[in-house]
């Protein structure tokens, strides 16, 4: 079925094609209303959820010898070891108790808890006020909001591949193409720049970019930042910074905003409290508007705005807590959820890097890694889906086959879990490589030249 | 512009045919982009809010000798004399020092809080379990997920005049179509059932009923509700029940939810936690499922499940606390409101009643009163719009004008607002009709005969 969208609210031309050409008698239609028919829109049959829908058509069960270790949520709060700070548990409390923050919000967020993030985020080369800032139901909201100001029908966006699956998701439900850019894994999964610039045309509206990454737990050098504004700069495409793990990076590298090294390109930049503060379950998020040259100008913001109104954003309680949550939280707490993030990154990746047919690429930020796997050396297998798959049969480990973020041949490891289980779950999966990795019959032959 | 809408997210056929049309040679192509030219897409600006229309055109300057009453917001805590009750508030603290409502829930809403939803409103001839309970952000996303599940472009909906505007603003958004059914002040705003009958076309995939009603106050009889459903059951059409007033009505009658009275008709009933339990702001809405005759299948189950992924739903805190705020919150909290509801509601329809040129409308529930304005007696007025925004220069009292909910010559009342306040306000109103008021010359011609 053609659908006919025409945004005043009318019957689109498509659909007068349709009945044109199946004429049905008047007659004939007043029956067919007799009947209950109810069916789903096209728009939620095209809502696709990449990562249920490979999860639910897997085999997953366990061997009843071992207990489960699942490696595959990225929440960091389901096995208690990463709880959110005292402070902010208190602010809530105390906006609870304030009796303040029960009422209608305005529907970008009230004026002094935008004013807060603004605060926390306004950069010499990227000041924010207020007006710039725009909070939402989750980082989710951000970018739906973000997705559908920029965005129409037949439009197309620059998704980073691998990638996380909710770009597309919401793309393709409201009829955006998703075109996907690949990051090197040899490069730290860098932007590959080229391929990038090439699947630019005329009707690409908006670039994603996400940085660090969930899956590859990357952060992008200040340098290659510049490069990827470059593309934009040249194109003039405006760029969806999805920077919610922003901040979240080990002690040897440095976050890097986009929009503070942007001279020209409008950014939306997307963010909340979700990860830095362990507290995904809020969903406290907000859109940054940078705009330094007056590129978005007040139509962009006004497409926001209006946006926000259809359902309205984030938990008043929430918002009465953020400026406090902004403001008093500890460095120390910040500091311990990295150098635990970074130490669980190196005991897995130390332990996977010697096991054979596995290539783990060691992460610098956010809070997943991710690993190749040669699948000419597991031939029992026939993809990612299938290894993992067996993983959970045999050793009761369940890592997301990286098929849920377009990237076959790969799996994601959520480095949040308590040490024990990383280091147990490490284990086991060498032992499954271990059983079922076959050397190629020619690589003798190459060790003997 | 014509829009090519098709779900996997290619270019639609129109746009093909856009391009056929006006031929575009590369390198012009090529110049085009080279200039920053973003623009707000459709959808953004099909997203109208006819409050914020109408009241960012009104010049709302309040008489500097007066202070400003504002009887606009449907908002019940703005004046502090609504509290919400403090059990309420110890199920937020309660769910915060648990610590258990931190990570993400799943999409729909945690199982326990969606049984305790199904508990609190299960009823006889509408039984409901977890399965039949999603939890969203507000009863206002409850309604965008009920209308994206039911509706595609080119569609209609059957939304009730005067009603409350976020409808439309929703489906136009969409592309879908909306009708307006009358309802009839002088039968206490039932639905004027033929014109709804009338309306009924083959793409008609929606009616939306209102109960207790915003802007109206009314609360509609077992009686009505059952020929309301016969239309609805006639012609195989779903319901999307706004319930969000369900319960908050006067004790000389009684609330009646449509689910319960319905045999066949499958219903979306949406409702919340903003208005019974006064915190709007908390974001917390639900929709319940009714299909006893397995109409909508879990085709329309599984299509609200899918939408509800996109950006997740209600804030864990507040769905933690649910099971308490419903089974703990004592009968004296909801009677108490109410009881100030009727009391307010009483005052202002005596004082209004009695003023030349006001035909006030007394409701039976929820939180509004409607005003009937005879414009022929006050010539110096065009219009609703005009009329209160003179009540605001000369009285400094502001009335929302019902154009806002498409019905002209009517301006709706809160009745929340604290006692002392709305007995000046209606002093103030009766003054300003009493300077406006002009008896029409052909009145007392008609008195003689
Ligand atoms: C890259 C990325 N962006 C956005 C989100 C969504 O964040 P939120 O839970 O605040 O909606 C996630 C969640 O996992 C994420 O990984
Ligand atoms: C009839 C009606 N439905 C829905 C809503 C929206 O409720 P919520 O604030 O829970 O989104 C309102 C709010 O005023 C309303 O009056």
């Amino acid at each position: 079925i053609v659908n006919g969208f025409d945004g005043n609210g009318f019957k689109g031309i498509s659909v007068h094609h349709v009945s044109a050409r199946v004429p049905v008698s008047a007659a004939k239609l007043k029956a067919r209303r007799q009947r209950w028919n109810v069916r789903a829109s096209e728009m939620s049959k095209n809502t696709l959820n990449p990562i249920r829908a490979i999860v639910d058509g897997m085999k997953l069960t366990p061997n009843p010898e071992k207990p489960m270790i699942a490696l595959s949520i990225g929440d960091p709060t389901v096995f208690g070891n990463l709880p959110t700070d005292d402070s902010v548990l208190q602010a809530m409390k105390d906006a609870i108790d304030s009796h303040k923050f029960n009422g209608y919000a305005p529907s970008v967020g009230y004026l002094q808890s935008r004013e807060a993030v603004a605060n926390f985020y306004s950069q010499a080369g990227a000041p924010l006020e207020a007006k710039d800032v725009i909070l939402t139901s989750g980082c989710s909201q951000a970018i739906e909001l973000a997705i559908s100001a920029l965005c129409n029908p037949g439009d197309n966006i620059l998704v980073p591949c691998p990638g996380f699956s909710l770009y597309k998701t919401l793309a393709v439900s409201v009829g955006v193409q998703v075109k996907f850019y690949n990051l090197l894994p040899e490069k730290s999964w860098e932007v590959d720049l080229q391929h990038l610039e090439s699947l630019i045309d005329d009707r690409t509206t908006c670039l994603i970019v996400n940085n660090p990454s969930n899956p590859c737990g990357s952060v992008f050098t200040k340098e290659h930042l510049r490069n990827i504004l470059a593309v934009a700069s040249r194109h003039c495409i405006p760029i969806l910074a999805d920077e919610i793990y922003g901040d979240m990076v080990f002690p040897s590298c440095e976050f890097h905003s986009l929009a503070n090294l942007s001279s020209d390109v409008p950014i939306l930049s997307c963010g909340g409290l979700a990860k830095r503060w362990l507290v995904p379950g809020w969903r406290m998020g907000w859109i940054l508007i940078h705009d330094r040259n007056n590129i978005f100008g007040s139509e962009i913001r006004e497409a926001l705005v209006k946006l926000s109104q259809r359902i309205l954003g984030a938990c008043t309680v929430v918002q009465g807590a953020l400026e406090s949550i902004l403001n008093n939280t500890q460095a120390e707490f910040y500091q311990s959820t990295i150098g635990f993030l970074k130490s669980n990154s190196e005991i897995c990746f130390a332990e996977l890097s010697t096991v054979p047919g596995l290539n783990p690429v060691m992460p610098s930020g956010a809070m997943y890694l991710m690993v190749g796997i040669e699948m000419e050396h597991f031939p029992e297998f026939q993809n990612d889906v299938d290894f993992t798959e067996r993983l959970v049969t045999e050793q009761s480990v369940f890592c997301l086959p990286a098929t849920a973020f377009e990237y076959p041949n790969f799996f994601r490891i959520v480095v949040t879990v308590p040490e024990e289980m990383m280091v147990e779950a490490c284990g086991r999966i060498r032992e499954f490589c271990a059983r079922h990795y076959r050397p190629l019959s020619q690589e003798s032959n190459d060790l003997d030249q």
